[in-house]
């Protein structure tokens, strides 16, 4: 897939007729979304830091007994900054620095929940399988230098700000885990959710670096709404999607780093097939841009070793659970996306297509305990 | 949206430069799939009998150790031919033949699996909450007229078909049951697979006549391999398609009956989301045209009654396990989708992308046990 395509949604604006354009866009993201209005002296600023803002705004119908619960949710979707030979400190605070303008622009756009994207404070260095010096961006998730910085963010702007980094747990062996910080908007640390799924594909190789999550689903029930993060490779895996839902969560987070034409042609599906069927809003993000290494590395697929991870390609995005989405941010460019969202719609969505009424939890609780079981047979019908 | 847009797929090839057209594709349905060349006989008689016939090929990498097991399936939708207000033997004999003209072009084509549309000898009245004269279409699946009907296809055209009908149970009570009978290609029947989950949703009062299926996620070996069948809204459930594929699925029909501007975003995503979550193919059809009936009834949104359900806006498609699809058919036009695919690719891409061996199944058999328990406290975490 050619990395110099900005956008699906602006090449079909480019070429369709309006007539059959807004058609095609009915067909592929359900209802017409209001575009968001933002300051102006955000947008320029976020101009000249070479960075793209869209705004759009996710509408619930006005209920008589609550009143609507309007959240403005932020997604940052980045390049890293510095070549991967700089060094550990040197790569870290560049992406300190440059976060940190994005996040200011993000409070100027009213922002009251910020998610990062996986592992923000690195290089996606996973498809290395060198363990120097890329261990050392594993950081304390309490009282590491990226959630001490997100603290004093998350209280000067008063948002709550989704942290994923890569753990270091001391306490539990030196371990390492793909986290999630949660921090509240008045700054304390309110928990941490590890990824639960964890690849080994391409040049996925995370299984090297650290094992499935500990965390199970938790939600947390901040000022703006009950969160939870499906991180990355989870949004492939629906049950995962679904406890987060079972667990009262309105709105799931899936920061992440996906590269190539296998993945491109599931990322418009799986976040939003999971807003669907959870009655709940997602927002999946991916880096953009392309990592390269110091070292030469092989991909597991016969080809010659190499030194690049491909093209991360961004496109970044909100699905809500009326089957409407937002476009995607750039394939190619830094980006912040700003969706204004009620959160009644999700209690809106399961009272009309009853998906979570009628989800016979019981049947597939008992299904599944009888299918992991060493011995189990299932229901094949032959001839 | 408008009944007469006739093909998403064709309004983009119409308009988009030939370089973005191919890009746009791959992100939107994934690689590239092989077109399909049908018997000349087949496409003129299809075109004579006023039916839409595409046809694609879905490979697989060649293995060392197993052949490839390349299969045609079929799978028709359509409208309903007579006026609701004809009696039911005349409405269910007009259908009878039809179909019988569609599934002699599907035999031509070569299908080995032919999957029809929802409760297909009916029109889909269960929009007016009366149950004279509807409830009359129900038939026996082992022994009622479309049932040996379909026996006399498969046997004569060496085919399997599922057959989804308005089961009527006499052993049990004479109650009524949305069936998918499957019938092998010697002409026996199989067994039948039953809705597990039933709408309450605008016009979709199914409730009204009948309950959740009671014969859980079988799976069918057929000589063309281990087929299942989810029937229309269970395809909002990811639980529901997980069980077919833990249970051994390849290849999972979900019969549809649906309309409107609310379900059609959520058309593309669903059925191609299970796909790719559990390594099989899909295969997702609904009915075309719009079904007027005798007496006026209400839609449940305050609006005036009224005698029509909408338009059923058609778009069958396949879904593969590694993110591709077809086109879909016509939103208006009755129709044939024959897709020559290799089952090999379902176990090929659990191989590649591991969603099989990452489910974690035993962790969800714990926590939906826990989670159904009428006292269960899910983790929520507050500051």
């Amino acid at each position: 897939m050619a990395a110099e395509f900005d956008s699906l949604e602006k090449c079909l604006a480019k070429h369709l007729p309006a007539a059959d354009l807004k058609t095609v866009n009915q067909i592929l993201y359900g209802r017409e979304l209001r575009s968001l209005s933002l300051p102006e002296d955000a947008t320029s600023l976020a101009s000249e830091r070479d960075l793209e803002v869209q705004g759009y705004g996710i509408d619930a119908h006005q209920e008589e007994l609550r009143a609507a619960r309007v959240v403005r949710v932020g997604a940052i979707q980045n390049k890293i900054v510095l070549p991967t030979s700089a060094s550990v400190d040197e790569q870290r605070t560049a992406l300190h620095k440059r976060i940190g303008q994005m996040v200011e622009i993000a409070a100027m756009c009213g922002v009251n929940v910020l998610c990062l994207q996986e592992a923000w404070p690195m290089p996606f260095a996973f498809c290395t399988r060198e363990k120097h010096p890329w261990c050392e961006f594993a950081e304390d998730a309490l009282i590491g230098p990226t959630t001490k910085l997100c603290q004093e963010w998350a209280k000067k702007y008063n948002m709550v700000i989704i942290s994923p980094i890569l753990e270091r747990d001391e306490v539990h062996g030196d371990t390492m885990w793909n986290t999630a910080v949660i921090i509240s908007n008045s700054g304390q640390v309110m928990g941490k959710s590890r990824k639960n799924h964890i690849p080994r594909v391409g040049d996925f190789n995370e299984s090297t670096y650290y094992m499935e999550g500990d965390t199970g689903h938790k939600v947390f029930e901040t000022q703006f709404g009950r969160i939870a993060v499906n991180i990355c490779y989870g949004r492939h895996h629906p049950q995962n999607w679904m406890m987060y839902g079972v667990n009262g969560a309105e709105l799931v987070f899936n920061p992440s780093a996906t590269v190539g034409t296998l993945s491109e042609p599931m990322w418009g599906i799986e976040a939003r097939n999971a807003a669907i069927a959870n009655s709940y809003f997602t927002c999946a993000i991916n880096r953009v841009g392309t990592e390269h290494f110091p070292n030469e590395f092989s991909s597991g697929d016969g080809k010659p070793a190499h030194k690049d991870f491909g093209h991360f390609y961004g496109s970044t995005y909100v699905a809500a659970p009326d089957a409407s989405r937002t476009p995607g941010l750039s394939r190619t460019r830094d980006g912040l996306l700003v969706t204004e969202l009620d959160l009644n719609l999700c209690r809106q969505m399961k009272d009309g297509w009853g998906f979570r009424m009628t989800q016979r939890l019981n049947l597939y609780a008992e299904s599944l305990t009888e299918a992991i079981k060493p011995d189990y047979k299932p229901p094949i019908v032959k001839e």
